[in-house]
């Protein structure tokens, strides 16, 4: 497996590759749920093209930038273990530099839930994720269900920018008792990772509604607020696939989005149902 | 030469190409500066591809979108003459959907001279030529240095994102008289058109005053300002290739720009020294 550290050293480890090129995009910090995005990606191409590289841009003033867990040597072991071929972990000024273009992420689709507090999140994530598919030219992305308004707006993103990568979307990974695993669960200590449970709880008894009948927003919610007691919620939402609340759970087309606070470390989860 | 309305057909049309692809894009109502692109293109490439599309995003409110001049049907027969080998004319809602990804040029380059009285005009150049660019995937694409904040912006967005496009920069086609070839010159009846001829005077003056040692802004600017009366003058800047003003010419690295109104029509020219 090849470390890449400069566009230019991308540009010739791609020029290598031929068939379909695999990529997933990472903050590293990695764990089995990004493993599952890597893992899937070696098995459907030829090549798989990992990146590790904290990006500033999507983190706002007073976010966790500068504490964000980076752990490039347990990283990369992970991109060997799961046999990508490629990581490439550029420094921040071989990516970013002066009179920068900005990517402007649709406002119906980041204004809302995520973007409410995390004002100019996704425009980050837009703009860092066009210059590296512009780097590295991937015939396949992919991308964690865990973050289901980063995908849509990505999907959105390809589509309304005709990008020329396929957006592979990847089933959330959840450790054994339920929680959907994050790079930010580091954040927690024993006490807090048992408070956080409440979370896939909370999902777990939408799910169940749902498969009892139950379609209404407003009594699932109910159900999941009450399980969720005493985390501060910061949004239950039931939504569609443009992001747009729903009063009812129409199957196959709606998502129900959690995102809390357990202590200072804000969490979020969601199904797809 | 091939008449393409669809992404699709532009897609199929591309596939089959091989070699070198150069790109022409225009919002028609062509003259002999985007003849010399195109033909600039097709004696550098295997095939050329040239875009008619009278982007609305980069027209400001008020401005002249729905009076723009289009000559479909002329522009068709020069491409033809100009022996380009596809024409990709789409219709408005091929191009622009809902939930639009929007491009915001560098505010750095992109709110100074143009910037002042259009802003947001950039933003519409940028996004739609990332959209073209993601469309065509061409090897070169080709844009007059008439438009120089354009050129410089493009320039800029395309090492920014890292683009796989490589910039040709043209030299400024002009009439017999003096003035630089330009769609909205369709705007000038005669007597304007004799006006008018005073904007490439003013230029053809600084080159003078330059050759004959004067590098100082002030003096040129002073010498062009009182060719160009009585013309309201928007601006006339003198600045590097960053677009910063200087107070003494760089040869080699100076831009003289000017902006003026003949009657309602604005009309732009410069001199690269």
């Amino acid at each position: 497996m090849q470390i890449l550290k400069t566009i230019q050293e991308l540009r010739d480890f791609r020029a290598k590759c031929s068939g379909d090129v695999g990529f997933v995009a990472t903050m590293g910090a990695l764990h089995a749920g990004h493993a599952q995005l890597i893992k899937t990606s070696v098995s459907q191409n030829n090549h798989t093209i990992v990146s590790i590289f904290v990006n500033p841009t999507q983190f706002l003033p007073g976010e966790d930038l500068s504490r964000y867990p980076r752990t490039p040597e347990a990283d990369i072991k992970i991109c060997q273990l799961c046999q990508a071929d490629a990581v490439f972990m550029p420094e921040v000024d071989e990516i970013y530099n002066q009179n920068e273009i900005k990517i402007l992420a649709p406002k119906e689709l980041s204004s809302t839930l995520e973007g409410v507090t995390r004002p100019g999140h996704f425009d980050g994530v837009c703009t860092i994720l066009t210059k590296f598919f512009n780097i590295i030219n991937p015939t396949n992305a992919y991308f964690g269900k865990k973050d289901a308004q980063q995908l849509i707006i990505i999907e959105n993103m390809v589509k309304s920018l005709f990008m020329n990568v396929n957006i592979v979307p990847i089933d959330i990974v959840r450790s054994s008792d339920g929680l959907a695993l994050s790079s930010r669960n580091s954040y927690l200590n024993d006490d807090e990772l048992a408070q956080a449970l409440k979370i896939s709880r909370s999902l777990m008894k939408a799910s169940n509604l749902i498969k009892a009948g139950e379609l209404s927003s407003i009594e699932i919610k109910k159900a999941m607020s009450s399980i969720l007691e005493p985390l501060r919620v910061d949004y239950i939402a039931i939504v569609d696939k443009n992001l747009n609340p729903v009063d009812k759970i129409e199957l196959g087309n709606s998502i129900i989005l959690v995102a809390v606070y357990v202590k200072n470390t804000r969490l979020i989860d969601n199904l797809w149902v």
